[in-house]
């Protein structure tokens, strides 16, 4: 029995428990979620000594890295570092998207190192094969997706983005209108060259049984892939973008039929008034399943900064009901990013995460503990709290450096502290 | 005559032609919200070769850069290399907030070097004088307080802060409720400090008149602060700072009256969902005024990172309708900025206001320039787009090392590139 069907008995179990401990939430709660489709836990039944997440509906929002190998920046001990700056970074989900070097032992050997879930999307790594075959006539092979979904899910993947949304009346969509930027999912993107040069349905469409299959097999969390995400700020919410939500309604549908969990993914680039209406729109075309944003990035204008774009942007869809924001990391649009870029988008998601949760769950409990601290001018304790303390330390080292002992304002103010100032009001 | 008595009586001036051509709206619509006190263009009298810059209704969100020495970290160079980031970054106005050396020379000779509006607090060369001769007894001359708001308008400022809103009546509101960080203005809790101390209104209240008559003489432009505004999540929208914004609120009126350009300061930290209702009321409260926010940051616990906390409330608080950022760099809370936290500072207000931008002026032809030069793959037309190229050249440099000649992806997707691919579609 997959989880969902576990929990549509009334079932608990341990990642339940467990997640329900650490949210705060009461465990019968957090089953009714599961059951109706509103939360997840991402955990393949093949997979040990993995921290169980939730994502959902009254959960934390949480935040994932993606990480993984290109053609030109290809190493495991790099793979490795990232992954080390993702979780350190306080990450708490992992997708690796490698399309370079030996992609299967990348995987299993990021796998046996992640404490989180960790997500996949296999059709990059069909990609990768059809396009050693050729780049100009791409080739999928049915049976060879299918296997490939169920390697990843013989690995032990937790969730996998699966594209099944992109439907030939999707493309068709996109055909009618124009875009700044086309498809911008390399996954989509493969998808829909492939079935303009072959007139064919998306296999994963056609055939979305067979993936439900799989998923179940593992309880696998389906993650329905946005292959038509605007990629512009002047192709977000056209309508390619909103058929192909309906399409992942309907298959989060299926999904629940078939007891399988899944969560909806969503853009991408998009100016800061639609967001809101993004979310809405997601929550209800979908029956509340759990919303993945990536991003959204809130101008198109930025690169080098996408991590500070994708914050404007992933604390208002989060603070809106969406539950799970992919990170963007400053060497987005230029690059792979490095460990650093994995940290600096981590820890910039993670900012747009709790600012959200501090409205959209209402806590504001860790808030006041910082602004205590701060008040009484309690730098250890305001260093312990902080979301990530590096450059706490950092700071406090180097800006400060010609304060005299037992002198506890810092360089900003000194003896004209305000904190001090007013306590003669 | 100040700028907005001449607007009042229909005329323009060269800086209303520059505004408006360089905002692209007509001269007379500007000339009309000069006059109604919508939008302001600070430039004191005494001021040569300052470049025109307009804030307010239906003009571009512009971004504040505070510099200034304090006790700990003072050195005139150090000051002029923050003045050069931050203009190099694309600061549109930048605060001398100085209160270590000799903060009369270091004003002079950053008002010399600073082709942007210059603003000022005073009332901090007070604090510091007063500091000076006793911190636990507090003295505050009228006449040295008056004396010193006339010699920075004599030197040149272009707009200075004013806490004229922190009343007596105000400070019993703090005082009848309770606060996490109390007063976190140093202005703010010099003036309410002396308040409680002896028994006294507020001197810039009492005698609003004079601060009136030598803002009319320079035509500098009056920004009321906020000496109460919040700085923690748990004390926004409290009945302090709404009392004090009431206030403001009448003041500006005072200013219209008088001929006086003005601006209103607001927050601070506040939680997401208070941002645009804080906007709303105090676009309500002082009749349209100019509205010029501090962050907001929008949680208190991510010391290090406040750029990134105050980008989400600028961005939020500028789509809302406020007018005017002050950045907060990534030093806020632990030290004095240094010129590179001064940058990233800048940088991140400059995202926030232009997203905003994007969506209050409806302008999104920068953002479709650049989605266009992302879908062609030239990089070279993304450079000259970025809104900082510095992380662009940087990125493209050190992680496309192995590109070969003529290849023009990125190393991220390589031959796999989502661009290309939908080229088939």
């Amino acid at each position: 029995m997959t989880l969902m069907e576990k929990a549509r008995k009334g079932q608990s179990a341990k990642e339940i428990k467990a997640v329900a401990k650490s949210e705060g939430i009461p465990e019968e709660i957090l089953i009714g979620r599961i059951a109706d489709g509103t939360a997840v836990i991402p955990k393949n039944i093949k997979r040990k000594g993995l921290e169980p997440c939730g994502v959902g509906l009254g959960l934390r929002t949480k935040v994932n890295a993606n990480i993984g190998t290109s053609r030109d920046m290809c190493s495991l001990s790099g793979e490795k570092k990232k992954l080390a700056a993702a979780l350190d970074a306080g990450a708490d989900a992992v997708m690796d998207l490698s399309t370079g070097g030996d992609i299967h032992a990348i995987r299993k050997a990021l796998i046996a190192e992640c404490p989180k879930p960790l997500g996949t999307v296999p059709v990059y790594e069909v990609l990768v094969r059809s396009a050693k075959k050729s780049m100009k006539s791409l080739s999928l092979d049915k049976e060879e997706l299918f296997d490939m979904i169920e390697m990843h899910a013989d690995d032990g993947v937790d969730f996998m983005t699966i594209h099944a949304g992109l439907t030939m009346y999707a493309v068709e969509r996109l055909k009618k209108q124009k875009r700044v930027t086309g498809i911008v999912s390399r996954g989509g993107s493969f998808l829909a060259a492939w079935m303009c040069q072959n007139k064919r349905e998306n296999p994963l469409y056609e055939d979305f049984g067979r993936v439900l299959k799989i998923c179940k097999k593992y309880d696998v969390v389906m993650s329905l892939g946005d292959g038509l995400r605007p990629g512009a700020m002047a192709d977000a919410t056209d309508r390619a973008m909103v058929q192909e939500m309906i399409t992942l309604g309907e298959l989060a549908a299926e999904c629940r039929k078939a007891g399988v969990q899944s969560i909806i993914e969503g853009p991408g680039h998009m100016p800061m008034d639609q967001i809101e209406a993004n979310v809405k729109m997601q929550k209800c075309l979908c029956n509340g399943a759990p919303y993945y944003v990536l991003g959204p990035l809130v101008t198109d204008v930025a690169p080098g900064y996408d991590h500070i774009t994708s914050a404007i942007g992933g604390a208002i869809a989060a603070a809106a009901g969406a539950d799970f924001l992919c990170y963007v990391t400053p060497s987005e649009h230029l690059g792979l990013p490095g460990p650093d870029d994995v940290k600096r988008g981590v820890i910039a998601s993670r900012i747009a995460a709790h600012a959200a949760d501090a409205v959209k769950l209402g806590d504001r409990s860790w808030d006041r503990k910082m602004s205590t601290a701060r008040k009484a001018l309690d730098w250890q304790g305001q260093e312990k709290l902080a979301l990530h303390p590096d450059r706490f330390e950092l700071f406090r080292k180097t800006q400060n450096k010609k304060q005299s002992k037992g002198d506890n304002t810092c360089s900003m103010c000194g003896e004209y502290c305000a904190y001090k100032l007013s306590d003669n009001v």
